[in-house]
């Protein structure tokens, strides 16, 4: 067998560790009895061991080697530089560290929960001084094996999330959003104070709001031969080809927040169900990097279902469904989903104001990871930027300042900036959607949403990792990632309030 | 670490790749969409060779053999004897071998579901041929890997399911069965129609019987921190310590059925529940063999659930969840759940014919695998064994005749006695609690299991596969697993109607 048909052999065998990893961890978050725990925990630490242990082999290294001599076809070139990545990210780190981040990281989490309903800061920054210490080892470790490849020890991290967006080219983006969106953000707010917004609190029984769910992912082109929706604390969107999973969470109270959450999964699985067959199972068949895949799920959220003219078509069902909703037309409707307000939690923002929470906490862990922010500053440095951006004072509350997100507790440095960026890129892959299709909101209006995703396919899903991000950026919509699309889009929608 | 522990730590490692290849399978039997099948087979696949590879390592063999050298303690000489039996198993095919017969299974059973509908057994009979003759090989590949210890190939292939129980032992039993009970059956079926059975066909909606499923395996001492109910086709139990799930199915016509399954079930859960915590992932904490677990489950079924006491304490529910059914009082339920009728199909047979059912296919698939029997001989053989035992014709109809069951399409010979030693078992034990418990029937009445729970946890549940079949069997009961018990109870409950 020659060293490519062995790499793909080794690469494919990894691949079905993970489809196991995969729905164990579903299951755990979905189905599993809480006297499951420990066993579970126990088998993914196996098969994750397992997988370590496959990827970073020193055969693995040899054949990668043997490989990028012998191959000259650039579809193969690209496929054995995907898994050189795979390959550097697995054997960057020393397993004793990755150990010691697992510990820490769960003390931390474990610790955070109590720590967060107590508004104990001293508390927390005990265990998280470890996380970030070792998290600093794990950016110092991943910066010096790729020599020359990363300006600094956090490009190094971002580079796990963000693949091929460095924070030279975040921070630009970043620095246009912080010039603009404040002030959009006040103009906003005052042009909302002058119309009438309905309140669509209500009782909605779970049951109809599943059903309504799942009528909205039908229209959206979720398959459920190839699916399931569930439902779990916290929505995600996980699974495999022909098998994709999300879940979503239901307040009785309102039916606003879970279709949205729905929207939002079903885009992440829409993209995942679209990548290139004909790469399935290997490293470059994969979803490209976070900036992507976000953009894929904000596009559906945002773009597609939270437009003037798919919000006209869906009411009907959200009448049908929920009867009581019957006194909100669908201009009530979409008035009530879009309202825009500076809020202190980060998941429930609004997309105007939701940039601004991801700028400040970029600039706050780059400096972290960097060394030049010490952990027992953030608190200060977080009430200073959210009086900044948001005008609102975190002072003494940790609980709804930077003791609300659970991603530093785990040490996922580098994670945050992708949500942001998916956002822009949504909202300039949209505009080139528009372009192509003049007619987009009748066919929206009719609930006619195939040739987005035949687009979509086309520009980004059956790309995989074959180009770097910014290329399918480029490739897709003319140049590369513009702030300048999404602050059209956020002036289109909240100033001019015309789809 | 000494040789041991190194076993140890081995054999726990298997049992974490089995901890993924079980719920991977619980998910595909319940949770799985269809377009997931191609790649879940994949993984199963992937897992099941990573475990077989380190189970046959050369270094387990060597490892078993240092220790059966190096150690004297009991506990862990039996340890180790355990290990070594799955050892065997494994080693015993070479996997060329174990390949062919998945493959050959697979083909087999995907032309049986069509095959069976057409009652085509000629079609059939083609695939069958290969099935048989590897399942041939495999017998003797299993014969021959343990020299002196089984008298014929087909007790290897019973080693794997009745573990310690011989053909001669079974073989034995069964002569007496065969002499009382076709008899009995005329006797019972005779007095039976004396009586007035009340049909309780009617509609009973599914979610109503879920709960009433629900409440069933609370009474039965289920604890649902620790497991879950679901649906699939057919109902199964599988799981792992603080992990047990088990499933049932539903028709909105009949609710007896699915209790009877839920019972059944919560049996085998409970029996996987009491298994030595100190042993726990090592095999001589597993269950010692089909026919020990499957006379847990049917105690729970047969023994408890259908005994008069215990069924007038649970139609208080069942008229409660079932308001339908408040026509039939307790003793009208349990003369409709307890009826005699022979009958083609086993999977749907009542207590007393099951075992004819059992022992024609023992007798056909003995002869089968040690080559007395030729699978085109099957119909003639099996239609002569329906008139002598249960008196009824299948000359021409194979799909109610040897089409019926799915266990010899994949070479799953020497499992179908382990239903009717597993009834014996049953019987035997619940006659050595009665003995213990004079007054069982007021706690039955009372819904009181407790006891029950408390003395199979000690005679059967602890003892894992630390002692021999026939010894647990013969400590709990004071002596071997003997027909007479059963054909006893079937006495008592059918003939003198007494419990």
């Amino acid at each position: 067998m020659d060293p490519y048909q062995q790499l793909r052999q080794r690469f494919h065998k990894l691949s079905r560790l993970r489809h196991a990893l995969t729905f164990l961890q579903w299951d755990q978050m979905v189905m599993m009895p809480t006297g499951g725990n420990e066993p579970r925990s126990e088998a993914i630490a196996e098969l994750t061991a397992m997988h370590h242990e496959i990827l970073t082999a020193r055969e693995t290294g040899e054949l990668l080697e043997k490989c990028a001599e012998q191959t000259t076809e650039p579809a193969l070139l690209q496929s054995i530089v995907e898994m050189q990545r795979k390959y550097l990210y697995g054997a960057a780190l020393p397993s004793k560290l990755v150990k010691a981040k697992s510990i820490a990281g769960s003390k931390c989490e474990h610790g955070w929960r109590e720590q967060r309903k107590n508004n104990d800061w001293p508390g927390f920054l005990k265990n998280f001084q470890e996380v970030v210490g070792l998290a600093r080892e794990e950016a110092q470790a991943r910066f010096e094996s790729r020599p020359g490849k990363f300006s600094t020890p956090y490009d190094a991290m971002l580079d796990l999330y963000c693949t091929g967006d460095s924070s030279n080219f975040i921070s630009n983006i970043f620095a246009t959003l912080k010039k603009e969106l404040p002030n959009l953000v006040q103009q906003i707010v005052e042009k909302q104070r002058t119309r009438s917004l309905p309140t669509l609190r209500g009782h909605y029984p779970i049951e109809r709001q599943q059903r309504l769910c799942r009528e909205l992912m039908v229209c959206l082109g979720f398959d459920f031969s190839c699916g399931r929706i569930d439902v779990s604390a916290h929505p995600f969107s996980t699974g495999c080809r022909g098998d994709h999973r999300i879940t979503t969470r239901f307040r009785e109270t309102d039916f606003i927040e879970a279709l949205l959450a729905t929207a939002h999964e079903t885009g992440h699985a829409s993209y995942e169900s679209g990548l290139p067959k004909e790469w399935d199972k290997l490293p470059v068949g994969q979803a490209r990097n976070m900036c992507i895949h976000e953009s894929q799920s904000l596009l559906f959220e945002k773009q597609l279902f939270l437009s003037r003219p798919f919000i006209s078509f869906f009411t009907k069902k959200i009448h049908q469904l929920l009867p009581t909703t019957e006194q909100f037309d669908d201009a009530a409707l979409w008035a009530a989903a879009t309202r825009v307000q500076p809020s202190f939690i980060r998941v429930e923002a609004d997309e105007v104001t939701y940039p601004l929470h991801i700028i400040l906490r970029y600039e706050i862990e780059s400096g972290l990871i960097n060394n030049t922010v010490a952990a027992e500053d953030i608190p200060e440095l977080w009430d200073g930027k959210m009086k900044k951006y948001l005008n609102l004072s975190t002072a003494g509350d940790y609980r709804d300042g930077c003791l609300q997100d659970i991603h530093w507790t785990d040490g996922s440095f580098g994670y945050f900036p992708s949500y942001t960026i998916g956002a822009l890129n949504s909202a300039q892959l949209f505009s080139a959607i528009v372009k192509n299709f003049p007619d987009w909101q009748q066919r929206l209006a009719c609930g006619d949403i195939v040739f987005v995703r035949k687009w979509l396919t086309e520009a980004i899903w059956s790309k995989g990792s074959t180009m770097d991000s910014q290329d399918i950026i480029c490739d897709a919509t003319g140049t590369e990632t513009d702030p300048g699309f999404f602050l059209r889009h956020i002036r289109n929608r909240y100033l001019e309030e015309s789809c």
